[in-house]
């Protein structure tokens, strides 16, 4: 089973995900595509750990998702990835202009054969204005692209609004 | 019964909350977050005034909003707060940095112990790119943890999209 | 058969027109609101056209929109507007100040009556931040408030997210 969670800010999807890997009974691989730079972003890793399970595995990958999540994978496993998102921006904002032409490629070359249990969560930004920054608008266009090739290649998809799901594909 | 009504800009929260309150056959009090600070202002209260029943009481609270709704609320009667967006922005925007948490911790103590019907209005800001300052981060940030706090709060929640009603929790 | 579909930035929206339009059986005109301004329009233009099958007829109109719809519409065809958010810039940012009014007012008017087959194509733009801009808060209420006339107008609306179609109003 492969889950799409997606949601606007504070919209309540890393608890969705949280609370579906929980559910699951398998081990619980934890994936996040962010890393301690600073006293801040610690602060809130240690703060994101400190809710989850003390027995969650915990995998730090920034750019090679794909290569975590074959790494991670198998039967009668749950790994959880927090935030497609994030991850997009560090493949947006690195030197080498390959990355996320590379990465984006291996993630979705991979997804449909992945063993065990997969929930994605990522934010849902495409709902607003079209931003001024040419940054910006590139991340706006390619989360959409990459939502739609994700949502296509999993079995459940689910919007959170106000920290309540609303299924868009499968069912709850 | 208390209802929360999310949507975006324009997408006919207030419409329908007017529309709910009205089917309750309930008397009804109409309490505005905002104030007649500029002549803008004024025109804009007295339009939203002449569409509504003159039958409807007002009261105004751009703050206490806790406060008011206790005053107010009582079985028998329908309270609708248009918005809690605005009240936010207030909260957000006061010098007295501790308003915040105090007026949103009386609001959710309150919540589930009010007597007669309450409908909530608010913006559904969270789905466009994360914004560039820092107060409107903030304001987001707070627009969605605010929305998971008072809809699990509610008996029943909508999301308007171009003027229809999309039920979250509980049906129309 | 009147439809209007809705979505954020690469949420999939066109492609789902495409598809209902394809599903139709009838002829299918594809009515643009974008015109080839520049070199990069153009090469979007040619790639959009590119995915769509030949024997659907193209009109370009980047203004009076119901004008050519009236010449356009006919029992037995189906015609595709791609997209209402490009027609409300072009008429918002058009020196002349009345013609959103008059086009606006064609529309609403000639809607309800329209023969044939209609597929409206739309951006979701009012859920994220209100914009700082005067032109761009203009726009989103404006683009708020033409979705909920023409949603009214059509028998079925449907929001895309991540490429995947919510019924809003009527099935699929």
């Amino acid at each position: 089973m492969r889950t799409l969670i997606l949601g606007g800010a504070r919209s309540g999807k890393s608890a969705l995900a949280e609370r579906l890997a929980g559910a699951s009974g398998l081990d619980v691989v934890y994936l996040a595509t962010s890393t301690a730079g600073d006293a801040e972003m610690t602060a809130r890793i240690a703060h994101h750990r400190s809710r989850r399970p003390a027995a969650w595995d915990l995998v730090e990958e920034p750019i090679a998702l794909a290569d975590a999540l074959e790494r991670t994978a198998r039967p009668g496993r749950c790994v959880l990835v927090d935030c497609l998102t994030l991850w997009l921006t560090n493949l947006l904002c690195a030197e080498n202009k390959n990355l996320f032409t590379q990465q984006h490629g291996r993630l979705m070359e991979l997804l449909p054969s992945l063993p065990g249990e997969l929930i994605l969560v990522s934010n849902e930004v495409g709902h607003g204005i079209v931003p001024l920054g040419e940054l910006s608008r590139r991340f706006v266009d390619e989360a959409g692209r990459l939502h739609q090739a994700v949502a296509c290649a999993c079995d459940r998809v689910v919007l959170t609004v106000a920290g309540l799901p609303l299924p868009l594909k499968g069912s709850l």
